[in-house]
């Protein structure tokens, strides 16, 4: 009884009303013990102070700080409290043993965010254990992804299948679905891949965009049938990150006011406090980001001020909110709390006994208390109801708002209309020469009248990056229904975030845009766009030496080869415009696999040979003049340079030669074809080849062997008009019909 | 005359006085026509705004918005202020002309930002444009460094030699010393490399930190011999970019009080007004960061707004300066100012004529005014004045504090003690095992000992990284002699501060730190390291699967092939604590190629046959039993594969197979060997060659040849054990055995 009052006082405070998310009472909810909503009103709330005497390594500068704003506290009576603490310890100590048991991970986090994890996910959020990927819950990132015992051990208590008691005690170990930091396509429930500091932030803004979009979209004044919010734990290590700074800004730009992150303020990062790298003043940052900011000065024991806190975040509708937590790393432990040593390492066993007996915890390791698993047992079947409502919402919906019901569909489905490809722009020989960026924003226009779910933009340079999409306006704080997203110049925040717009929904396609050398800037973002299976466009403009008088600085090199030694990217340089619509084809199709568009600045001929089909196989043949597959030599070219390779192809066919020419146009999908298909493009007996391509030649080796010859820049570029410097750089048909006669 | 008074009374309003330097008075420096101080006292300063009515395009905000504090103003008289707007417009002509006769180009800033740029190089930086190099000059980063012709203007009127009228004639052409952006390697007087936005901002914190650091060491209470400044000039794309908000919160921390930097507040960027994606508080946000924030409101004409400024900034001494200077883009020009058109494109002839008739100009294209040339004429003079009244100094310095004074010469010169490089720890077979993040350390402790320059740290992962200093305290803002710098976890920005300290003085040997798979988030600026020849060492651990249980978001795969595919990179990853020693040396020696050192985190034996000087060449033998240099085969292993391949060796060798063992430790010092000394180490005769190397096979092919096999990982990582990952992987001796007898 005690323990459902508990529940539905902490609801009521958090103004977690069924009526606030607009959903109907549903009688499973009623038929909860204990639960009613009107026995709360006007009831006097006591002070819960019972664990406060027992805290070690108490906090030094918490009330010596000005405060952005206190947190206003309401108190639970003795009883309520003492499961909810008794909940809290449980998610500690989970924490601890699963540390302990892999004698690796970070248990400092989750025993200092105990508090507040066990009020999101107990409390707060709305979510369906039973089905992670119901589309109307709430999304929760642990952006400090290293604390990720915490999210399992919440998980875990919400009754996911996806961590059970076994999958704690295999943390961190070979083909566990706990790994050592929180990855979506190993454990449903969780929504995004983190770890790398900064991340998690950038997702959540994605994520909360995504919802922003979407309500804007298809809400009714009638109903409400996109309604979640998007709540975060970032650390201080996330704060320094420039990445954080970046998402924020854009996060209060945009007013995105169902985003609550928590400032997890323990003030202990790996070298030590934080004293030694971080003084600035967080809180006055982020109101001059534009979000309403909180500070909740007692996160360890104050429930009710992080209650009040999320309350008070949740009633400011058009700003995101901050509410930094002043926390205490390894709450509980009595000899490393508020210190270094306990943010990366298991406690070790004297340690974690000590904090057994601190924290008043008598149970073995992984035990979790009958009344705490009483308490928590009801998420799955309200989870059960809160999706059944929302289908039966939905149905409503779908009757009143056939055309919305079905779109929506399919972004939560991720089907997309049949024969959408064939909207794709169709070129010949006889077609313009144009630059790939020009033919790029065809695509992209052509796409968005098809893909309801096209969303995106560029870091400032949507004119060069030719990325608008004409038919739309853009997304902004009052116009989120639009969907050109204007990044300003911030590269890899756009990269998380669109990695947080595709993991929201299936049917979401975000694509993000930069010139092709500053994917430096957001190559930890792309990085995470492949591990976590996010398949996120990347139109990168501008991919060459061919930008010109830019300079060095502005000129990718390197930046080819080093995607193609990325797992999971697909790398594309499509030559002209049937290639880049050969691209956007295979961008579409690969849900899973992000792909980056090379794309030139230079205006480029339409090339005989040239096929949407070809670029599927990422190599094939545009032209030859050789028979029985034994051509006298392969001119292998990418983008730009294709069309040098095919120059270079008709001399030497004029003096009798047999020559193949092969676009390369993605080397990770050339490998994904057969052997036999391979050897059809590429004979193994033909060691006459020559590839040219303006970048470092890398990885070449590989495709033109040890005879062949591979043409391209192994040296930073230079400022001058572009076609001064290929001919300067000996990108030229002339250097590749010189580099075939000396093969053969 | 008037000219000349001018000059001074902008001296004494910026507090620039010889006494304030500390330098002695010098009779050229009076020499100067009209040259008194004394003239000046409680002179009344009248208001100028002659050009105000001629403005095109005035900012519409710029009243509304609150300030943060205005600059005090004190104004000239007209006389003195024509010449000044005169000088001012030959600046924003030098830029118009250039621009236009490469017909590219980025005209808008230079046209907005040429006040404070004549202001800073004509009334109150202090550098001698006879050297540009001179030790103690003060350092102008452009941090937007798409507005270089500012720059190459301003070094052209002061005298520079980089700069001549046939300079600014070839801008962005082929072989000239003014390319499209800020190259401090093409153009002397330029600092450092900019135009990747954020990375000036950075390079300037690490400038201002190098002239801190070095006036905390070798400062006298009767000989303040460090003592410059650091201005810096951002827009509002530096601003968006992450890695400045990182430089700038340590340099709040740090209290960098040298450091005044210009934000070119003009409320265009490339995609437009910076309302729509850029409406955060940046005074608010600085404030929050720590430093001192003033707000020029008219930056177009308000001069002595700006002269005010400075002089404030200057007299707040414990904290960085924001000069937020709202200007107008393209000022000048009636029908493109104020806009997007004129950021990155030249006016046109026509727009050229309108501005020229706009702000009065009757002159030829690149034609400076005689008076202007005159006025400008007294830096050369002035210049050669302050480096020997420097030098006097010095001299009298070196007298009184002989050692110091060596040591400081040797950070100016570059010059290494002779045989630093035996305080390198040396290592036998029998020396016990250890990580090579162990050993770096040893190596880093040994070199600081006898590298007064070698000053670093780590992102907040000292104690992973193993960066500390034991001898050196930290860098701090009251202890700015230390030596370990704490900088966080920011790398993107630490990497852009190192870039920064290292282009300070040749003798300076800054060193960072983090997780090697984090060089993702820093990679654009170890690119400018590359680029502008700093010879910064990363210092790059946790290096493979080897790191365990942190899993695939820590584990680095293709990064070491994406580090060899960049220009002017040392990539280096040795095998054991010689092999360690051996990669420091070459770190050292190469003061304009960055060296990138990956580490091991878990232990590695001694291994017999490694060597230093084997290091300095890239590959080597390091086992071979067979003769003739005809091995049946070859093994090829880097950093802790080598003990794998060494292992592969032995068991090989006991079936009487003739197996050679080369580490590869790196791909650059190889290529640079002689044929005949590759062919020593491989063959091209011996085709049966194995690698095995924890990281992505990309670019191997070309080392084991296509008969080779190349062992190593194309997938992400996975969070286990390191043995287990390993293990799973198929990275064992018995594969590199089972790779061998399949070839041979």
């Amino acid at each position: 009884m005690a323990a459902s009052s508990s529940l539905t006082v902490s609801q009521a405070l958090v103004g977690r009303t069924i009526a606030h998310h607009g959903s109907t009472t549903h009688p499973d909810r009623l038929a909860l013990p204990g639960f009613s909503l009107s026995s709360l009103s006007g009831r006097v709330l006591k002070s819960s102070s019972s664990q406060a005497s027992r805290v070690a390594g108490s906090r030094k500068r918490v009330s010596s700080r000005p405060s952005v704003r206190a947190a206003a506290v309401e108190t639970l009576d003795k009883t309520e409290t003492s499961l909810v603490e008794k909940s809290i310890n449980t998610i500690r100590f989970l924490a601890i043993d699963a540390v302990e048991k892999a004698n690796s991970g970070h248990p400092g986090l989750p025993m200092g965010c105990a508090p507040m994890g066990h009020i999101l996910y107990d409390e707060v959020m709305r979510y369906n254990p039973k089905n992670p990927y119901w589309f109307n819950r709430d999304r929760f990132v642990l952006s400090a992804g290293h604390g990720c015992m915490l999210q399992y051990a919440l998980l875990h208590l919400a009754g996911y299948d996806s961590v059970l008691e076994e999958d704690l005690k295999s943390f961190r170990q070979w083909g566990s679905r706990s790994p050592g930091h929180p990855e979506n396509f190993e454990t449903p429930g969780i929504e995004v891949t983190t770890g790398p500091l900064g991340q998690g932030i950038g997702n959540a803004v994605g994520l909360a965009l995504a919802e922003k979009h979407l309500a804007a979209r298809y809400n009714k004044p009638d109903s409400e049938i996109v309604d979640h919010y998007t709540y975060c734990i970032l650390g201080d290590g996330c704060q320094m990150e420039g990445i954080s700074n970046e998402v924020c800004s854009l996060a209060g730009h945009w007013g995105l006011g169902k985003l609550i992150a928590f400032y997890d303020d323990n003030h202990i990062s790996i070298d030590g406090d934080t004293e030694i790298a971080f003084t600035e003043t967080v809180e006055t940052r982020f109101e001059g980001l534009g979000w309403h900011v909180i500070w909740v000065k007692n996160g360890n024991t104050g429930y009710d001020e992080i209650r009040a806190a999320i309350k008070e975040a949740k009633a400011v509708k058009d700003k995101p909110t901050l509410i930094k937590v002043t926390t205490t790393i390894g709450f509980g432990s009595p000899n490393k709390a508020n210190s270094y040593s306990v943010h990366g390492s298991a406690l070790g066993a004297k340690e974690v006994d000590a904090t057994r007996k601190n924290l008043g915890w008598p149970f073995e390791p992984f035990h979790v208390p009958e009344d705490v698993k009483k308490h928590w047992g009801r998420h799955v079947p309200e989870g059960t109801v809160l999706e059944a409502e929302w289908n039966a919402k939905f149905a409503e919906y779908e009757k009143k708002y056939k055309e919305e019901a079905a779109e929506l569909k399919s972004l939560i489905s991720g089907e997309f209309p049949a024969g959408w490809e064939k909207a794709l722009p169709t070129y010949t020989p006889e077609s313009p020469a144009d630059a790939t960026r020009n033919l790029s924003q065809q695509c992209l226009n052509a796409l968005a009248k098809v893909l309801p779910g096209l969303i995106g933009g560029s870091a400032d340079l949507a004119s060069s990056n030719m990325t608008l999409l004409k038919m739309f306006g853009d997304f902004q704080k009052d116009t989120p229904e639009e969907r050109n997203v204007r990044f300003g110049v911030r590269e890899h925040g756009m990269g998380a975030i669109c990695n947080g717009i595709a993991l929201h929904s299936p049917g979401l396609l975000p694509y993000c845009a930069t010139f092709f050398v500053f994917t430096d800037y957001m190559r930890a973002a792309i990085r995470i766009s492949a591990l976590c299976e996010a398949g996120v466009i990347y139109v990168m403009t501008h991919d060459s030496i061919g930008l010109g008088e830019d300079g060095p600085t502005h000129q990718p090199i390197e930046h080819l080869a080093s995607f193609r030694a990325m797992p999971n990217i697909l790398m594309l340089r499509p030559a002209d415009g049937t290639e880049t619509a050969g691209a956007y084809k295979v961008a579409v199709l690969n849900r899973k696999r992000p792909s980056i568009l090379a794309l030139s600045r230079q205006k480029l001929p339409q090339l005989p040979g040239t096929s949407i089909e070809g670029v599927a196989k990422g190599g094939y043949i545009v032209s030859d003049n050789s028979s029985g597959n034994k051509p006298d030599a392969i001119l292998i070219g990418t983008g730009s340079e294709l069309e040098i390779a095919a120059k270079a192809a008709d001399e030497l066919r004029k003096e009798g030669k047999a020559i193949r020419v092969v676009s390369f146009v993605s080397w990770e999908l050339f490998d994904d074809q057969s052997d036999a298909y391979k050897e059809s493009v590429l004979p193994e007996a033909v060691s006459a080849r020559v590839s040219i391509e303006a970048g470092s030649t890398f990885g070449w080796a590989k495709i033109v062997g040890s005879k062949g010859k591979a043409i391209g820049i192994d040296r930073f570029g230079a400022s001058a008009p572009a076609g001064t410097i290929y001919k300067e750089f000996g990108l030229t048909a002339e250097a590749v019909i010189a580099a075939v006669k000396a093969l053969c």
